[in-house]
């Protein structure tokens, strides 16, 4: 089975961003405030806007994907926290309808109602509801909710301690994703994304939070953004700072994706980084549609490039496409062998 | 002959940072201002300073390395316009003078008093200086003069062109280099540096800045942030945008150097990137000091790691160690020939 851990609802139908319109108008203007938190957004409509993701999972040879509303949506920065407490509650609940129509294709993920300066407290009740009552087996959290100005507190300080702590305790794993930026040097995509990554990773080199909490477990997006790359580089400095082994000091608590659109890049990531720390995924539909002049085939279809690497062998794909997603998500694990699908191996 | 286009003044003597300390303590207290800019440091004690650049030279094997005042060190974000002015003369001033005592092992590349919020013509003095007093050839320029709050424009932006326009006219490529981090959350070495180098480039994919100005050089340190891992990425976003593709939207202007510490990465940098645009750099003595334990060897020795990537031949060397250095540093490349160093080609 293979699980691709990172898609953002990005298919949206038209009635969710009118909502969002009226919902941000309301700030200038009450008398614009949407009327009713209900959409009006059928069943039928929800499973029509996910056809393009049905579409590739069955081109490309995908079976699950861990869904969460759309990264960039979730703008944490804007309005108030009021705004993102109801914006989040909608955008979950969209999520969980979708997850329910169509189990066999899409598992919840959660977005939290951070806003900047609140302590992420705030999000422990909507972390719970979305965990107990709608099934979800992660989160996103944004180590950045202001949107490219970076003013909240760096990932290892004790600002961010509550929201851990219930992560613990529930089992489920966050992905550190940043939103969109409202810096203008930051391009949301090809630069704040990647530098969220190659930031909440340095953090954590620095800290030592996963001391604190053993049983933490982070996602970092985009093949860990410049990190791999730069393997050597974070390899000297944690060694500078008298820090353990980085597979020591981090690897039993964060693991990074394989959304990286070339082979080169792929074949880089699974060369440096222990095969047990990379979780499949391809960030479809989403950030780069286009197809490869240089391949045919789409920059984003992540999973021919896995396919390609000479130097993996079957039990390193079985790792890489399925086994370490049951083993970062425990409750998709759970909820798998309850379906009758135990997987090849604990 | 192997040019390392990339190294800092990271073993400035003593004096150095007393006046350094004085002069921001002036800040608070006029009277601990220092009473003057004669830092009284002997042409003895800067030979003596450098001789573990000149070791390492010597043990590594390259010949001149391209020398500027440490990039940490500029701080643009610091005190005033005026600090700024003065700290960026008296650095210069002494990789002036050590160009001049070694003249065979460094040549200069300087700081810009550059300050958040202030037009980037107030640096054009001190450029011209630079180039036409001092015989360097090169500057650093740093997109975020805040120092890790991205407070100025993009590099695409008009704000920029006063600079540009006197770089096209001296003839000095500039290396886009931030400083020291104020910011909480990025780590100097391990995530401002990187998220500076993805970011610059990012930001001239969006723009169209080498139409405007067609025959400007940029070099992004640090084997250009996660740029190379992230190629596939990169190429189809400009796709996306509907540019043209990277090697001429932007490969004739801008170039990576190999500030890139282990052997896979620089795999990957010399697969994706054209060799025309990689830059032979280790940064020494710098960001990562330390030994290798996986190798046995300096983390930073970069000149190893393309010696060992299979796929390279002689040719492609030449240009990496030399060649490329003199087509993007023209004014290096007439100061070696006038000493009787042609190179092998044009």
């Amino acid at each position: 089975m293979i699980i691709d851990i990172h898609g953002h609802y990005t298919t949206e139908p038209q009635a969710l961003h009118q909502f969002r319109d009226k919902q941000l108008a309301g700030l200038a203007d009450a008398a614009r405030k949407p009327s009713s938190t209900d959409l009006g957004i059928s069943d039928e409509a929800l499973v029509q806007s996910v056809q393009p993701q049905l579409k590739q999972q069955n081109e490309r040879g995908s079976d699950l994907t861990i869904f969460s509303p759309r990264a960039a949506g979730m703008a944490h920065h804007v309005g108030s926290e009021a705004v993102s407490v109801q914006w989040s509650t909608i955008c979950n609940n969209l999520i969980h309808r979708i997850s329910t129509l169509l189990p066999e294709n899409f598992i919840g993920v959660g977005q939290l109602p951070q806003f900047p300066g609140v302590s992420p407290k705030n999000c422990i009740s909507e972390l719970e509801r979305i965990v107990k009552e709608l099934g979800f087996v992660g989160v996103n959290l944004n180590p950045d909710p202001s949107g490219g100005y970076w003013t909240d507190p760096p990932l290892t300080d004790k600002h961010w301690y509550p929201i851990y702590e219930k992560l613990c305790e529930l089992q489920v794993p966050a992905m550190i994703h940043v939103s969109s930026s409202c810096n203008p040097n930051f391009h949301g995509t090809g630069a704040h994304y990647i530098n969220g990554d190659t930031t909440a990773f340095m953090q954590l080199i620095q800290g030592n939070l996963f001391k604190d909490f053993p049983t933490l477990q982070f996602v970092i997006p985009h093949g860990g953004g410049a990190v791999p790359f730069h393997w050597g580089r974070y390899r000297g400095l944690a060694q500078e700072m008298k820090k353990p082994l980085l597979s020591e000091h981090l690897l039993k608590n964060v693991s990074f994706d394989t959304c990286v659109y070339h082979l080169p890049g792929i074949e880089l990531l699974t060369k440096v980084v222990p095969i047990d720390n990379i979780l499949f995924a391809s960030e479809m539909v989403g950030a780069v549609k286009g197809i490869d002049p240089e391949t045919g085939h789409h920059y984003d279809d992540t999973k021919r490039y896995i396919d390609q690497v000479k130097t993996l062998n079957d039990e390193q794909r079985y790792k890489i496409f399925e086994s370490n997603a049951r083993r970062v998500y425990p409750r998709l694990d759970a909820l798998l062998k309850k379906r009758g699908k135990p997987g090849k191996k604990a």
